[in-house]
Order: C-alpha cells, then sequence, then structure tokens
C-alpha cells in the first residue's frame, strides 16, 4: 500500500496556471508561489455580487486521537462532485508544522483524496503561518519594550495577556520567566508561549474581510492591563500597521488542487478549541465566489468545529450553509462505545451500537437546533467489517438518519459518488438555519445556550473567578460577543472521559476572556492546552530530503 | 526629496521572467515567488565549468552607527559596470526584520541604488529566515524534548548551548528561565534567545554547497555536551532530515533586479560579528556562473566583513577575489577622527584628516596582507562639502591609494561609472591573493594572526575560561577550524570607543565556542549582543498599509 506522499508524489497535476483558468480567475488577479500554488488577491471579491454558490459544511462526530478524516472526505467530496458535473470549490484550513513533526503528521488529506502540494502544504507553504507568528512575536516586543522604555501606559506587567508563539510543538516554552538579565534587559515577568495557530492574529486574519477590517481587529486586540486595571491594546502601541504590513500577502486565500485537480483554496487554521477552528471567511467567500457548490470543514466535533463555525464564523462572515456532512467512522463509533484506542481495529459490533448515540446527537443539533439539511458519511477504514458497516447503516435508517458509505480514501472522487448524490439533493432541500443564540445575547446566556441545546448539559457553573472575570468584560463593553467555547474535543461534556452521549451533567468555566480583535469571548472548560509537546519519538526523526530535494518520511 | 519606498515603489521593472531570461536561466530552472521574485535551482551549478567570471568584493572602513552604504555601493556599481557594457550581477545579504522594525530600517540599497520589491525583500521576501528560524527551532525543541523523555544520551541541562530564536528586537527574551510549570512541562533550566540571524542555521545555510552539505554540516551542530562533557550533535538526535526538508527551499538563492535591472541574488545574511556576516556561498556562485564580473558585499568594516568573506567564504567556497572596494563616506572618517556622530553633518576638515589613517589601514590590509586590487570609494552624502571631499581625494592620492567618487545614491548607476572603470582595469591587475592565516592553522596561532595582521594589535589575552575552552576544544577534535572573530565594529581593538587607527594595545579572548556545522571557532572578545532590543520609538509605529495593500514608512 502507497504512503500519502507516496501517492501526492507519484500524481500527475496541472499547472497552477491551469487551475486559475479553470476557475476564469484572470492573471492579473493571482501571484505564483511556485508553479503549483498561488494566492488570489482578494480584491477580487469586491465584485462579488453576493453568495449565490451553495455551502456545504464538513463536520465530525466526537473522534478518536487520531481524528476521523474529515479533510480526506471534505476532498474527494468535491472530487466526486465534480465527477457529478458540478463546479465545486473547496476551502480548508492550513495545516501547523508542530503536529506535522509531533505525532499526527500531515494535514492534507489521505489515501486519495489529498491536496497538493502536500510536502510544500505541510511545511511553509506560503509562509502565512510566519507571517502570523511574526506579527505576534512584533506586538509582544512591542509590549515589553513599552514597558521597558518608560511605560507611559502604565502597563501592569502582571496582568500582561499577551503571549509570544512558535509554530511547533515546544513544552519548554509553555510557563517562562522571561527580561531576567538586568535592567538593560527588559522587566522580569511570568510568560508563556502558545503555538501560533492558537494566536489571535490566527483568528483575526481568519475573519477579516479587507485590510482595513484586519487593521481594525488587530487594533482592537487586548494586550494586558494597567495597574488600574484598564485594558490596553494593539492599538494603544501603535503596532497595527506593522502588524497588517506583515500579514498584507497572508490575507491571500491560497489556491491548489486536489490529486483530480479540483480547486481548493487553502487558508488559515485556528485552533477548534481556543479558537473558531475554520479556514478564513476570505477563503470561503472565494470558494464560493468561483464555484457553484462551496465545501467547507471545521475542526474536531460538531460539538466543538461546527457549533463555532455556524455561530462564530457565518454570523461574522454572512454564511448560510445549505447542508451539513456529519462525518463518522466505526472506529471513532467503538471509541464512542467505550473501546481502547489500542483495539479500534477488532470488530465489536456491541460497542458499535453503544457508540452511536454520539453520532446521533451531533445530527439532531445540526437538523433540529440549526435547521440544516444533514446526511451522515461513513469514512471506510480498512479494518471496517461488513458486519459493522451494515450495523451503523441500518441502525441510522431505523432513526431515519440519512446515511452514505464514502470510500475516497481508497478510490479518490469515485469512491465518493453517492454522497455526492445525496448531497446534491440536500443542498435544494428546505432550510431553516438559525443561530443556537441570537446576535447580541448576554455572554453568560450564550454559553448557557451552547452548553444546554448542543452539549446536552443540565446547567453551567462559573468559578467565582470566571464570575470576577465575566463582570470585569461587561464593564470594558464586551459583555455581548459571541462566545468561542473551548472544551475537550473527546466529549459533549468537559471530562475526556465521557464518551458517548452523557446525560446529566454540568459544564464548569473556569476562565473567560476576551479576544476582541477577533470580537469573541473565549470561555475556557476543562484543561486546554495551547501549546502542546513532542512525543518520544517524533515524527520529526524520520522526515528526510534526498539530494534532488525530494521530502521523504511526511505521511 | 522622495524616500527610498517612494522611490522603489515609482520604478518601472521587468517581470522576474525577462530577468532570469536576461541571464539565460531555462524556465524549468527557476521557481516564481510573485511575479518579481524568483529562486533559482541550485542543480545548475552541477554545470559549473568552474569560476571564469571576475569576484569584487566590497568593503568599508570602520563604520558610524548608520551604515556607509556599502550595499548602495555595490548596487550602483553594479549598474555601472552594466552601463559600461559589462555583465555584472549582484550577490546581496537578506535584510532581518529586527532592524526594519528597529532603528536601521531597510537594507536593500538606498536613493537610486535599490534592489526592488524593496517592501518584500525587507519583510518576508521568500521565506528564507522563517524556514532558518523553524529550522533552528525545531533543533530546539527535539533537544529538551529528549531531556523530558528519559534522557538517553546523558544532555546535562546546564550545558546546553543551543537557544532558540526569532527574527525580532526583541531583548526580554535575551535571559530566560523554560521549563517551568511541573513535571509535564520540561525541565526547568537556563535559557535564552537569539535573532535569528545569529542562528548558526543561517551560518550552515551561507556555507552549504549542496543539500547533501547541508545535512552533513547540520548533524555536525554541537547542541550542549553530557554530564561528562561529551559534545552532543544535532545528528545524535536525528534531526538533521527534518531541518534539511525545512531549509530544502531556502537553500536555493533567490533573483530579484536592481532599479535598473541589473540581476541580483539575495541569499542569507548571518551576523557580520558572531557569524562570518556574508551572503551565501550558492548565491556567489551563482553570480559568477551568470555574470561575468560578480559583485558581492561582506557586513561592517573590512576588519570583520572583508577579513571573513577572504579568510572564511573565500576558503570554505574556493573564491579568489580579483579586486576589492573599500567604501568611505565622509561622515565616517569625520567619526573616526573624534566627531560626536550629532555634528557629522557640519563642516570639519581636521577631523577629516584625522580619520583618514582608519581608512589607510583598511586599504593596506587588502593590499598587503591578502595582496588584492584594491579602489577606495567615497560614496558622497548631501552634506558633504566640496573641500572636505579635495581632502579625501588629495590625501589618498598622495599616499599612492586609488580612489573615485560614487554619487549611486543620488544618480543610479550614472553616479559610478568612474568607479566602474577603476574596477574594470583593477579585476586585470596582477593579483596574489592569499589568507591571513594558513588553513590548518592552530586555533590560538590563527585569532593571534589576525590580531596582528589586520587589527595591528601587540597581541592577544585569553581569559582563564577561554583558554579552558580551547583546550576542550582541541580536544574534541575542533582545534585547527578557521576563526570568526566576534568583536566591536566600530574599532581595530575591541573596545568601541577607540575609533581611527589605534596602536600599542592588545586584545582580549573571552570565550571560543565552537560552530562546528558552519565549520569555524568563534573567538567572542568584548561584549557581543545576539539578541538586539527595540529603541523608544520603535521604526514598527510608523510602518503601515493602505486599503490597497501598499506598505507605507519603509525607509
Amino acid at each position: 500500500m502507497l504512503s500519502d506522499i507516496e501517492i501526492a508524489q507519484a500524481a500527475k497535476t496541472e499547472p497552477i496556471a491551469a487551475v486559475a483558468d479553470k476557475l476564469g480567475i484572470p492573471e492579473r488577479d493571482w501571484i505564483p508561489y511556485g508553479r503549483d500554488k498561488a494566492k488570489v488577491d482578494y480584491s477580487v471579491l469586491k465584485q462579488d455580487p453576493g453568495h449565490q454558490a451553495k455551502l456545504v459544511l464538513v463536520t465530525a462526530i466526537n473522534p478518536t486521537p487520531a481524528g476521523e478524516g474529515k479533510t480526506t472526505t471534505t476532498i474527494g467530496l468535491a472530487d466526486a462532485l465534480r465527477q457529478c458535473g458540478s463546479n465545486a470549490v473547496v476551502a480548508l484550513r492550513e495545516p501547523s508544522l508542530g503536529p506535522v513533526f509531533g505525532i499526527k503528521g500531515g494535514a492534507a488529506g489521505g489515501g486519495y483524496a489529498q491536496v497538493v502540494p502536500m510536502e510544500d502544504i505541510n511545511l511553509h507553504f506560503t509562509g502565512d503561518f510566519h507571517a502570523i507568528g511574526t506579527a505576534n512575536n512584533l506586538l509582544a516586543a512591542m509590549v515589553d519594550n513599552h514597558i521597558k522604555q518608560g511605560n507611559e501606559l502604565g502597563l501592569d506587567p502582571r496582568r500582561i495577556t499577551w503571549k509570544r508563539c512558535v509554530d511547533m510543538n515546544d513544552r519548554q516554552l509553555r510557563n517562562v520567566v522571561d527580561g531576567l538579565g538586568g535592567v538593560a534587559d527588559g522587566m522580569p515577568r511570568q510568560d508563556g508561549f502558545d503555538i501560533t495557530v492558537a494566536s489571535e492574529v490566527m483568528a483575526v486574519l481568519c475573519l477579516s474581510s479587507s485590510i482595513r477590517d484586519l487593521k481594525e481587529r488587530l487594533s482592537r486586540i487586548v494586550v494586558g492591563y494597567t495597574f488600574d486595571r484598564k485594558p490596553v491594546t494593539a492599538g494603544d502601541l501603535h503596532a497595527q500597521g506593522a502588524m497588517a504590513a506583515l500579514l498584507k500577502d497572508a490575507l491571500m486565500p491560497n489556491l491548489v488542487q486536489t490529486l483530480e485537480g479540483t480547486p481548493a483554496f487553502v487558508h488559515g487554521g485556528p485552533f477548534a478549541n481556543i479558537a473558531h477552528g475554520c479556514n478564513s471567511v476570505m477563503a470561503t467567500r472565494m470558494a464560493m465566489h468561483y464555484g457553484d457548490i462551496a465545501l467547507t470543514e471545521a475542526g474536531f466535533g460538531a460539538d466543538l468545529g461546527a457549533e463555532k463555525f455556524l455561530d462564530i464564523t457565518c454570523r461574522m462572515g454572512g454564511f448560510k450553509p445549505d447542508a451539513v456532512v456529519v462525518v463518522a467512522t466505526v472506529r471513532a463509533l467503538k471509541y464512542n462505545g467505550g473501546v481502547p484506542k489500542d483495539q479500534l481495529g477488532e470488530e465489536n459490533l456491541d460497542a458499535l451500537a453503544a457508540g452511536i448515540p454520539n453520532l446521533s446527537r451531533h445530527v439532531s443539533n445540526m437538523t433540529d437546533v440549526y435547521g440544516l439539511p444533514c446526511v451522515v458519511a461513513i469514512n471506510r477504514f480498512p479494518t471496517d467489517t461488513e458486519a459493522e458497516l451494515a450495523l451503523v447503516a441500518d441502525t441510522l435508517k431505523a432513526q431515519g438518519v440519512n446515511v452514505r458509505l464514502s470510500e475516497v480514501w481508497a478510490k479518490g472522487g469515485a469512491g465518493g459518488k453517492e454522497l455526492a448524490q445525496e448531497v446534491l439533493r440536500l443542498v435544494d432541500e428546505p432550510n431553516h438555519f438559525d443561530f443556537c443564540y441570537a446576535t447580541g445575547t448576554p455572554v453568560k446566556s450564550a454559553i448557557e445556550a451552547v452548553a444546554k441545546r448542543i452539549y446536552r448539559a443540565d446547567g453551567v457553573d462559573f468559578t467565582p473567578g470566571a464570575t470576577r472575570q465575566l463582570a470585569e468584560l461587561e464593564k470594558n463593553g464586551f459583555g455581548s460577543l459571541p462566545v468561542c467555547i473551548a472544551k475537550t474535543q473527546y466529549s459533549f461534556t468537559d471530562d475526556q472521559t465521557k464518551l458517548g452521549a452523557p446525560e446529566h451533567f454540568r459544564i464548569t468555566v473556569r476562565e473567560v476572556k476576551v479576544d476582541a480583535g477577533a470580537g469573541f469571548v473565549v470561555a475556557l472548560t476543562g484543561a486546554i492546552m495551547t501549546m502542546p509537546g513532542l512525543p518520544k519519538r517524533p515524527a520529526a526523526e524520520k522526515i528526510d530530503v534526498t539530494d534532488e530535494g525530494v521530502i521523504l518520511g511526511l505521511f
């Protein structure tokens, strides 16, 4: 069996000029990055007559630690839609270098459903994440320099909330004391680094609709508080212009293609826990501008990614989705049914049946809470047995749930034709899309709405600290922003060991903070990690490049 | 008077495809980065018959803090040579973001002698520095992860020499304690960050001649020592493959053009104090491959930059320069004659005369120590008076020193024709090039040779610490590598207040360390800063980008 990188490197793809031409993008509107990648100028969207295209969201059930193939399914579904004669265009997130060198490997799809050049997309791509990290770290340097140079704004070094970042799994940087050395070297303070995808700059970039919007959002970023607890912003430090200059090119969506030549905009990639976890608004708008049907994905399970896509991205981007695909695997259903992760390759019909309520709850959230037509895609793995696949299909059909088998990993677009036909039917079905909570809802009520309606919790408890932070937020004018709930991706609850479809539980919010540039309030539940670590044997040890420049060992 | 960025943005330049075509590079050998930048595949050098082209080094006298216009002169001289009918090609260093956001502004030449697109070159360019920083930080993460995951190699956390880096002036990161938080977060230890240009990975990239050479050099990098003081390398951690994969594209020289369309390879940019301070060997080889005359520059004054170019780069790259241009300004001569930097705009013939011995000593080093034909280029500033220019010219001519006025900042290539004609004469003159010390000279003797022959010191004192380190170096097999001396750029001595041409002084070496990947031993004198800080009003505060994506405020 060929590895992902072997399949990708053997693929015969068209020059990016041909892909741009296929979409009707004139040469003046795209910029080459090599001969197989391009950036598309956002000024094309100024002439956009509005979103005529259909928009389909791909999401998933609560995953195993290995993920369930949302990206693979999104890519393969787009290829299948093209095979069915649709002008389908994909909008995806860019991979982070952290997982590439850690455990997970690449994030550009898999098998015969990939976007290419996968090596470039998984490594530096067009430099967007580097630009985001640099803008983030310029702001950090300006914060500490302000304190060192006299601190006119009265920033309290104990109340700096802005962290530096690197695009790397580097746990050594989670908690540091910096500014050591003496008077010439800064002000000693407690500090820490996040991985770049966790930076608010990433979320800002993904939600911005123009350079002007970008600068306004950047200037609103809160970097810390004064000794008398007033927020200090990037605008107060005059940092937004230089940050925007660094981000000017990164704001343009990247155009690549799938193995079958389907155009794909791969752009942005914020964390799906502390941020909203979707590709950029600009990329989705571009996919809708140039395609008749645009496919996009949201990180982790539908309780995190889809909720944020629907309640944050759609609200800010003005999107109204036409259908939802919920990806499930036999493996993840068994995991939700209680099977340990090292036994997921073995047939287990009882555990499978026990895991299905997790899937059913996600489907019901999509159809009943958000009012969207929905289909389940079972992403077939080589270890799935016929009996397992039949059990899933029969159980869902008995519940009245739409379900299709997807074999795009093994077969490319040809393995997703049935799913594609069902999606084409669904996007013309009646659609009663509504947010989970109305725009302008007070933060506390919005959190409760998501917890009760999506997670199915009995209620929400706020720690005394979180209650105090909520009061400060309201005082500073951030009391009715949309909420971005940071929660484990493994459970509907805030406890990652409670799999399946738990009932009779409460959610505890331990911290509330504002991402004023992104325009949402982050509510943290449980222990959220904003800087991962490398495993005992990092994937980096196996990655290599030949004398001829061919990358090996990415998967 | 137009600013540099206004001149650059008003320039009508050719598409990079036309520049590549001018050099005869077939389309398969270059990769577009936008329509005005490209990378050229190093495989073209495999067919290189050897260096037929002439090679000219541009260096300078000891500078003022603002610099003396070496890059501007190099660019303008190349334009002038083209106007004289030569096929001149330039090889320059890439700018670092640190100075761009700090005090100095851009580093892509100035006035009518610039390389373009100057905004891109000064910001992310083609991502080389980001790749270098990421490779550096991947190695750092793997070092700390190794300790955290059981420390099989027995790395002593107190003896880790490998630092993380950011391409930013960020003094807050000079000295940190990281790995705090608890058992899950790493091993607490003293640590620090360098600016990316100070990373050994930068030096390695600039000295590598192929991917194989790059990987071998990376694997030799010493990251620290074991509890029993044995060196541990990047190769021991299996990091060189992934690092090389990150650097694969960065290893390809970047092709841009001057305002007059002269092809320019802008590639690499290591610190000229702790590293060798020259553009990549690959870029210089490419300029010589495609041009009849190649111009390159070396950082700071000739005591630092030229010495390292001649003794390190030429030794490792197999180059034999044909002539040297020593750039001087009336301002820098007055500075060396004792005028404070805020009075350099006023005529002062006495101070000017007092500063000329600094210039004469550099010229004598080039001609008498290295045996190279040499010309002084006086880079004219608007504040220079006719009396000052006449005094410099007359004094040098009386000493038998070649001198020409350069007005390329104000006039482009047309302002450098006399200089160009003299350079064309010099490259055919007899040439007795030799290194300052022979290959294989023991480190201590090599340091003494540079100190006595180039700086004109009476001798070198080694602190007890440096003496111990020298002994360890020899024990580990690094005792006869070339030396890279870190010293202030303002003086021939290791004391930045001793300007002009000081005599009767000794150099103190306080630390000696090996950069085994780069292949040299660094000898540190005085206080060398590997992480700059931002000034009270950072240049970043003035940088902006318009709604249409036009960068403002870079200079």
